[in-house]
């Protein structure tokens, strides 16, 4: 049930995160208006203009870094033939479910073929891959495409998190050995540090996925898991080696050095830019609405004067002074509207504007200025001549700060147990449990039945960084273990 | 016939633009690596690194200029309810020839109400634009979409021109009064103004589109049209006065300052992206291969090192110091593969890098590299001392020279007429025709048909800016003129 909190105006929030998460999370995307779920699709939304701006920020970044790191843009058409989409079996079995089937053009009715919206580019881009790729020389061959999906989920969809079209990058390379794509996974890995990380201050920790649970036709799947804040973790970025898997089929093929035709070795990689947005404003924001990090915020400060009447003047120039200072490093707005100063402030902390500059009759007097930074709710009074140094401060160390912050809760959650009880007590009291385990291969899908009927959590896998953990046994089946797997609810 | 002409490696174009634009635009496509056409779908292409890189920065280009005309961006599902789709009678008979359509979804078959891919946003976004507009204080309320939109074209397709699949971006912006509209729509055509001639170079003429040929819905279009070198035009962007035609059957109402409730009026503008870029690479190439201004190039200056073997190092390293320089403000690619010096030469003006500098061992001697222009093909050579001043006005003036080559051009194209055998020699000799004309009303179709039969070329309207020429009769019927037209060939 959703508690009220008393002394918030009807643009607030009155729903807690801690106590209600999902209604909490609705009456965000509701009242900052960053989607409306009111379009007449089911499971498709409109990301609305405060959302599409930051996630365009997004994707802006992850290109550079995608780009810094050797991959080049190319565009694709968003349709797949039927006859491409059979070529691997394992990824049309994997995806058949969830595709949407164009089967009709214009007057003309019935096409010959059904054409698949695409839920991923494999089957399209590998088509060309065979054309494009001829020699070792063309090797590695690294490119991305930033475009949108469409999966018919049968899951919940909700927001951001999960949709029937969500927007997303592939990254698809091909390399001359299987070692060269396995650092391309590494690679892949350390771009989502960066940017889950280090841009959007979401913590998460990678997990080879069990056998059971990787990308339809890869031999391996690596995934970013980020805690949520109710104790479910949500799938981010994934990456996978695919090995020839789809070489073989696609016909990818390459003359090596010594003459010889080989396969290559490819490696896919899906950061959500979408699901991204989703699990940012989940895990950052509070029960006063948004809190987003400096770079990808839409607007950076907002300076609000605080008008008495006799000193309207004065104060508007000052405010107006401020903004032009300001206004070509940064995205600042002056709102000089006609709403109450309490409204005000509701209204920008709620779109997760990080600074706030207050202009009042007193600071005109004093020559200072009152800021507050929105993350922490922290005030300050600064003189007019220390400002420009000030915020300049604030902006290079707001999205640090949050950063510091999230690490920390993320550690805290995760336990360690050696038995079942442990694990259901633990997944109850919102924690990733970790434990021994026999191994993640297809014979251990019994185990890891059991985990999800009887512990009511999901095997995530093996954590890639350091493991610290040893266990004698399986949690389950009790035979020596032969990993450690962590296990938690997920979205 | 394509004419071949000697002395060009493999990697060059062999057919002449202007002795056969068709054969020299689809070398450039597959030589230049822009466009892929071997994509197992009919009408639907890849758009290759290359172009995508250009394609992207026209993008943000184009975005920014909105945004600074007060336009947000916002991020719309790609599918849109039949039943939507259905509710602007004019609107679905123009569009229903052209409508992919989804009717399947995963294993469970059929869905219950087909979808459409949106051929253009107006029926997906105008429902949810009478849930966001309320009051006179909403408006204006302008908006725009970045996306890629379907039509299942009749027309012979060509990459980049007119595909199954384009990429556009679409704003509509909704106005409390029919002025505000068409002020909407003038600001619409000085943006395309600025981002047709000045950004990419290419010069347009404005026409008011006849009746008979206006966007399905509108009360009125103004389309821009650009001469593309063989005699014919292409329409590029155009807006749409749609007045009160959508927001009645949608609901788009406010409530005035009067109290009262009222249907908006309003205007869409689509700046088709991929169909632009096409226009640009089509008018701008010459037999060497692309010319590009130098803000869109994905690369801006090549360094060639020309190596002489005692010098090796010499060279290479003054060219990497020469790199260095540049990097931080340009795109730079320094060449330094084992193709030879000539190969180099003829792959980087093959891709319109609009600066190479040559860096060989007399050069090093004097203290002197050699720059050549792409698109005019002088050559200097210049001081060291004095690199980076001859660089940046280069930088600075080269899209502005290419410019001044266009627009005079175009003007020479143009002939005016006052016999229909006149009309038809001057359309025979690829000019652009200007002649008088009884309207653009519905009631002048008849002479419009005449046009096309007979002279061979389409009635393209009224044209928007300043016009000179007075006619006394109409061209085909004889009557008094009401208007002044231009007709044309068209791709």
């Amino acid at each position: 049930m959703a508690k009220k909190k008393k002394e918030v105006p009807i643009t607030g929030i009155t729903v807690s995160k801690e106590d209600d998460f999902s209604g909490w999370y609705t009456e965000l995307l509701n009242k900052a208006e960053l989607a409306d779920i009111r379009y007449n699709i089911k499971g498709f939304v409109v990301y609305r203009e405060w959302a599409t701006i930051t996630i365009n920020k997004m994707y802006r970044k992850y290109e550079a870094l995608l780009e810094k790191n050797d991959h080049l843009p190319l565009t694709m058409p968003s349709l797949i033939p039927e006859s491409n989409f059979l070529l691997e079996a394992q990824h049309v079995e994997g995806f058949a479910p969830e595709v949407f089937w164009v089967t009709e053009a214009g007057s003309s009715g019935k096409l010959a073929e059904r054409l698949a919206l695409r839920p991923t580019s494999e089957t399209a881009l590998y088509k060309m891959y065979s054309l494009w790729i001829q020699s070792y020389k063309d090797l590695p061959f690294k490119r991305y495409l930033s475009c949108q999906v469409w999966r018919y989920e049968g899951k919940m969809t909700r927001p951001f998190f999960r949709g029937r079209e969500f927007h997303w990058i592939e990254a698809h390379d091909v390399f001359a050995t299987m070692e060269g794509a396995m650092g391309q996974v590494k690679q892949d890995m350390e771009m989502t540090y960066q940017m889950l990380q280090d841009e959007l201050a979401i913590p998460i920790i990678f997990f080879e996925r069990p056998q059971w649970d990787k990308f339809a036709g890869a031999l391996k799947t690596f995934a970013a898991d980020a805690l949520m804040g109710s104790g479910k973790v949500l799938q981010l970025p994934s990456t996978h080696l695919l090995g020839q898997n789809f070489s073989k089929p696609f016909n990818v093929k390459f003359v090596d050095k010594d003459g010889n035709e080989k396969f290559g070795y490819q490696t896919c990689y899906g950061p959500a830019q979408s699901r991204n947005y989703g699990a940012m404003i989940a895990y950052l924001g509070d029960d006063k609405g948004l809190v987003l990090p400096f770079d990808l915020a839409p607007v950076q400060i907002v300076i609000i004067p605080i008008i008495y009447k006799s000193k309207e003047d004065l104060i508007l120039s000052k405010a107006k002074m401020i903004y032009n200072k300001f206004k070509d490093e940064y995205v600042v707005k002056l709102d000089d509207s006609d709403e109450s100063v309490g409204n005000k402030f509701y209204y920008w902390e709620l779109k997760g504007v990080p600074i706030r500059i207050e202009v009042g009759p007193k600071d005109i007097e004093k020559n200072q200025v009152v800021i507050v930074k929105r993350h922490s709710g922290e005030k300050f009074t600064i003189k007019d001549e220390e400002l420009q140094n000030f915020i300049g401060k604030i902006a290079e160390n707001y999205t640090k700060e949050i950063k510091e912050k999230s690490i920390i809760d993320f550690e805290s959650q995760v336990e360690c147990v050696y038995e079942k009880d442990a694990a259901i007590e633990a997944i109850n009291n919102g924690k990733i449990v970790c434990c021994g385990f026999c191994s993640i291969d297809m014979d251990a899908y019994r185990c890891a039945e059991v985990v999800e009927k009887e512990i009511g959590g999901e095997v995530r896998g093996i954590r890639v960084d350091e493991e610290k953990h040893e266990f004698a046994t399986c949690l389950i089946c009790g035979k020596p273990a032969g990993c450690t797997v962590y296990i938690a609810k997920s979205y």
